[in-house]
């Protein structure tokens, strides 16, 4: 194993501190927590918005926390869920009367942990309520999942609850747009190789020299298929149609296209995948209101990649435009 | 080789186009060459800012393409200098009379198409002017270069003489900022491992398991020293101390800093190189005005990082604050 770190058994703490020392204007390290925090304005009352998971999916989820998406993130160890001690400290943190909305993806320790959490809060008499972004359509259960599981379509999760939390709406309201968001949201990735969890020091799993797998996981659970790597091309048509396959798009319908980098993808590939992407969406019809491409939702430093669709509607327009000064996601 | 990619001797032109694919409202890609542009509203008289290179370290430069950073960015194939036509076509494309200035890494090829480029310009009556980034300090000479290459701190010369081209400099002003910029910024870069080419197929240098190369070029270029495997700690402590060995600071100063990844070091990593990094400075009285983490000068997929940091005056700060709407430096 060869990385940049100091202990293989500290590395989230190294990290949550390295992140607090790059912003140390926008944000604080809750003292003797995992959990990083906008520093917000006094007297602001807002949703709060929170969401987290384990580590190793960098820049999910502190990267997304700024001025018009989230208020704090919990860092869980690597492919880890937090705890929900660490959880419960991010909700009384952003705090302010408004009520705490929770974006949670879904693997089965996040979602119990996350829920012991807002019973926590609530006992203190917290309003807190969340949402569980279950986007993946590659399998239906897996490894660490009961249902779908939660992959890059969060981010888009976080942008659009949190531009309808910064302009003053409601727990309810935010809820609201955060359940539209996952209706409407669809992703599928794939992986030519395994990132390296630092505790465990060699890779999750082995693909050989030629081969990828197809809706695989980003903690390297298996996906649906182990193959001849193929064109990028053809994995544009495995992934985009997979998708599409699950969501009804009217002819003239607008979407939202994310292309994420699972870590070790250099973003020339990533380049390519979009141009082939953006062709097949021409021919169906579906017109692009805008596109990401970078890396949002990563898996330490597996190389691959995944194709999101969101599908808009005027509202959901309106709050993906919003600002944001989340360091990884500004707009 | 295991990549996401259609032809291996294509990579460049379908790169280009899935770029403008992504961006169809701020670039066009002009037909029958590797340029990107910038789309102006009509009418706009400001100085052109035109950068380039060899592909291969994406987001650099065509992601730097937008409002307050570059108006043309020109891809040479995988690690090899753009030719002096292309140059050329993007110089002619953002000229509209205020004249055009030139970002350029030090590279014999680039150095030398670049200048040849100017003068086929200037030959049809267009005002060129250049700069020349050379922020590495790790060796005098290398493979591809006369005196030191220009790494990652060429990116805080696109968005310091965007801003102020932006703003209505002239260009003798611009060119003036860029060399205040280019004379206060100095970089080194350590790597664990090696990209690959694509029209090669394997990678360009091997290092042992264990073992890690001090001072290495984007290219892969032989750096200082090729050692034992450290810690996150000792590298961030031997980046810093060659960097600031290397320009004069006096206590209270501020600068920006740069933690770029150059390609498949998870993020993770590059946050717990940031925290010693910025303790190492915080010893040493430099004040931090802002951090900047993650890709922006990469080397396809290669394992390791560089530190970069920018001596900050007023003036500088100002244009590095200003708005920016390129895709991977939004401010």
């Amino acid at each position: 194993m060869k990385k940049i770190i100091n202990d293989p058994n500290q590395v989230v703490l190294d990290m949550v501190k390295g992140i607090a020392a790059a912003y140390p204007d926008s944000l604080k390290h809750l003292p003797d927590t995992m959990v990083l925090a906008r520093k917000q304005p006094a007297g602001t009352e807002k949703v709060g918005l929170v969401s987290g998971g384990g580590s190793g999916h960098e820049p999910a989820h502190a990267g997304y926390i700024g001025e018009g998406m989230l208020d704090a993130a919990v860092s869980g160890e690597v492919f880890t869920s937090p705890t929900p001690d660490q959880v419960f400290e991010a909700i009384k943190a952003v705090d302010n009367g408004a009520g705490v909305f929770l974006v949670v993806k879904n693997y089965t320790g996040d979602v119990l942990n996350f829920e012991m959490a807002a019973e926590l809060a609530e006992a203190e008499g917290i309003k807190v309520d969340h949402v569980v972004v279950n986007d993946d359509v590659a399998v239906e259960d897996s490894s660490f999942t009961s249902g779908r599981r939660g992959i890059a379509g969060t981010v888009f999760v976080h942008k659009i609850a949190g531009a309808k939390a910064e302009a003053g709406g409601s727990l309810e309201e935010v809820k609201s747009v955060a359940e539209k968001t996952v209706a409407n949201v669809r992703s599928m990735g794939m992986a030519l190789s395994s990132g390296t969890v630092p505790a465990a020091g060699k890779p999750g799993f082995q693909l050989a020299d030629d081969e990828m797998e197809i809706g695989i996981g980003i903690h390297g659970e298996p996906g649906i298929e182990r193959k001849a790597i193929a064109s990028a091309d053809e994995i544009a048509e495995e992934l985009t149609n997979q998708v599409l396959a699950d969501i009804d798009f009217a002819a003239g319908e607008e979407v939202a296209v994310m292309i994420n980098g699972l870590g070790a993808t250099p973003e020339m590939e990533l380049y390519i995948l979009n141009g082939k992407v953006q062709e097949l969406l021409a021919e169906k019809n579906i017109r692009v209101y805008k596109t990401f491409v970078g890396e949002y939702m990563t898996s330490l430093e597996m190389a691959g990649c995944s194709v999101t669709l969101l599908k808009l509607d005027g509202e959901l327009k309106e709050l993906l435009d919003a600002p944001s000064q989340a360091p990884a996601f500004k707009m």
